[in-house]
C-alpha cells in the first residue's frame, strides 16, 4: 500500500517549494496549431476527427507536463474537456494521468462526481481503486485524488473515503465552490429542525463540518486528513471561516489568476504551518504564451508555462 | 431542430402507456455466463480485458433494449457502471444510446455532471449538445437529456439549459435525492439572511424553486420544461410538496422496487394528469431474470425484463 495521501501531497510540495496545482483544462482551438496539424494528419487519426483531437490534447499535455515536472506539486485535468471529445477523450485523460504519475506529479482527477451506494463505490474503483475484470483487478484512471460533490450527504461521499483511505488516495469535497452564484445555496443560513435556537451556519460551513467528520478517521503522519475540501479563491473571508472548521483538511483552492483571486485571497486557505492547501491555476498557465505582449511563440508554451509557474509561486511565497 | 423534450416525453409516455424509465446499470459479474464468455472469447478482445468487459456490458444492453422497447418510454444508463471499464467502457456508453435511440427510446444519461462555466458548457456540449472539431460539429454522447447536481448555483446549471433549449434536450437536476443519507443537507431548514422572518424552507424545496425558475422560459406545448427534477421515490411527503413548488417540472424518480418504493410512493411525484414524472427501475427490470423463484434460465434475461416492466406497468397503473 501507499504512503497516506496526505503525507504525499505534504512531501510533494515541500520538495517543490510551492502549493501550485496546474489545472490540465485543453481547449482544441488554444492549442498550438503545430502540435493540432501533427494530430490530424497522422495517418493512424484519418477519418476520425474525434480521435485527432484526443490526440492533441495529449501531446499538448505532455509538453505541460515536461515544462512544470519539476517546479510544481500537483497537475488537475478537468475532465469535462476530454469527456467532449468521447471515449477517445477519456483514453486522453487516463494516458495524461499515467504520464503526470511518470513525471513524479500528484494527480487530481477533477470530476465532481457524486451518486450513492454502488453507484458511487463504482466511480471511486474507476478512479481511485480497482476494477475487477472477471478474475483480475486492475486500476483503470488510477488518479491520486478525486473531486467529489457531497450534495446527496454521506452515503454519497463515504464508499470514496472507504477507497481513498484504503489505497493511500484522497478526495477534495465540494464546500465553497469559486463562482459568482455559488452561494445561491452555499450561502443559505441553515439550522435543524430540532436546533432551531442554536446560532444559524450558512450552509458551506455545514458542508465543511460534514468533511471534517468523514476525514476525521483518516488522518496521516502529516496531520491532514485523506478528506480535503474545495474552496474558492475568490472568497477569502468564507475561507477563514473554513479554516477553522476542517483544521485537517487539505484546501483545493481553485480560483486563482484568470478568476479573480490574488495571493491575499488565498492566504486564509492556509494553515499557520504554510501547509494545508494546494492552488489551481488553469489558463494562467497552460496557455500563457498567449498572453499578449509576452512576445512567445506558439513552440514557447511550455516555457511560457514553466515562467508563469515561476512567477505564481512567488507570487504565493510573498504571502505564505 | 428537434421537438421539446418534454413534448417528445409526454408522447412517448402516451405511446406505450406508462412512465417507465428502464436503468441501464449493468455489473458485469451480474451478466448472464453466455454473453461475458463470448465477449472474452472474441479474438478482438484478446489481452483486452477492459474492452472485453465493454463489449460484454454493451451486448447485454442491447439484449435488454431489444425486450423493452415496445415496453416503455424511456432507458436511462448510469455512466459509472461505463466509467469503471474506462475509455473502452465510455465507448459502449456512446453506443448503448445510440442502440436505444435506434430502436425509438429516449435517454437519460445519468451522469449527475456539475461544474461552472466554460466547464460547464464543455459537459452539456458533450452530452447534449455538438462537439466543434476544428471546422467540423459532431454529436458525441448525444443524450435526449442528462442528470446535474445543483449545488453550484445557477451557473452550473443554466450552461445546460442553454444547450438543452436549443437542441430539444432536458435535464434533471438533483432536488431530492432517494437514499436515507439524502436528508444530511437537503432536509436542513434554510433561510436568507435577508429573509430571517420568513417561514423557513428545507434546502430541497429551495433547490425546487430554483429549478422552476431555471426552467421556467422553456416550457413546451405540453406545459412542461425542458428542466425537471430528480425526486426519489422513497420521500412521498417530500415529493407532494415538491409538486406544488414546480408544476411544469418533468421528475425523474428513482428508489422505485429494489430500494423499497412502492407504486403508493411515487404517486405524489405526479400531476393531476398522470403525467409529470417517469419512475425509474433498474436492478427489479435488467436482472429480473436471477430473482429466486422464477425459474428463468440465463438466457431468459430479456424475456424475464419484459415481463418485470409490464408487471411495474401494471403496478403503476393502479396508483394513476
Amino acid at each position: 500500500m501507499q504512503k497516506h495521501f496526505a503525507d504525499r501531497l505534504v512531501e510533494a510540495i515541500k520538495t517543490k517549494g510551492n502549493p501550485i496545482c496546474v489545472g490540465l483544462d485543453p481547449r482544441l482551438d488554444k492549442i498550438p496549431e503545430f502540435i493540432r496539424k501533427e494530430a490530424f494528419e497522422a495517418s493512424e487519426n484519418q477519418g476520425q476527427p474525434l480521435r485527432a483531437a484526443a490526440e492533441a490534447l495529449l501531446a499538448f499535455n505532455k509538453g505541460i507536463i515536461d515544462s512544470v515536472a519539476e517546479l510544481v506539486p500537483v497537475v488537475k485535468p478537468q475532465v469535462a474537456f476530454y469527456e467532449i471529445f468521447g471515449h477517445e477523450g477519456m483514453r486522453a485523460y487516463e494516458e495524461t494521468i499515467d504520464y503526470a504519475h511518470e513525471k513524479g506529479l500528484v494527480t487530481i482527477a477533477d470530476v465532481k462526481r457524486n451518486d450513492i451506494g454502488s453507484t458511487a463505490e463504482a466511480y471511486a474503483e474507476a478512479y481511485l481503486g480497482e476494477t475487477k475484470v472477471e478474475d483480475e483487478s486492475m486500476r483503470v484512471f488510477d488518479a491520486d485524488s478525486v473531486t467529489v460533490n457531497g450534495y446527496l450527504g454521506s452515503d454519497g461521499v463515504k464508499p470514496f473515503v472507504k477507497v481513498a483511505a484504503n489505497d493511500g488516495k484522497g478526495l477534495f469535497v465540494l464546500v465553497k465552490t469559486s463562482n459568482p452564484s455559488s452561494g445561491e445555496l452555499q450561502d443559505m443560513f441553515v439550522y435543524d429542525e430540532v436546533a432551531r435556537e442554536k446560532e444559524a451556519k450558512a450552509l458551506y460551513e455545514m458542508m465543511g463540518f460534514y468533511v471534517d467528520s468523514w476525514g476525521a478517521d483518516e488522518i496521516g503522519e502529516s496531520g491532514y486528513s485523506c478528506v480535503g475540501a474545495v474552496v474558492g479563491a475568490t472568497y477569502p473571508e468564507q475561507a477563514a471561516k473554513l479554516r477553522k472548521i476542517m483544521p485537517n483538511a487539505f484546501f483545493l483552492v481553485p480560483g486563482y489568476g484568470a478568476q479573480g483571486g490574488g495571493a491575499a485571497d488565498v492566504k486564509p486557505c492556509f494553515n499557520e504551518d504554510g501547509l494545508g492547501a494546494v492552488v489551481n491555476s488553469s489558463r494562467g498557465i497552460i496557455f500563457a504564451y498567449q498572453v499578449e505582449g509576452t512576445g512567445y511563440e506558439e513552440k514557447d508554451f511550455g516555457v511560457a508555462a514553466a515562467e508563469a509557474c515561476k512567477v505564481m509561486a512567488k507570487d504565493l511565497a510573498s504571502v505564505l
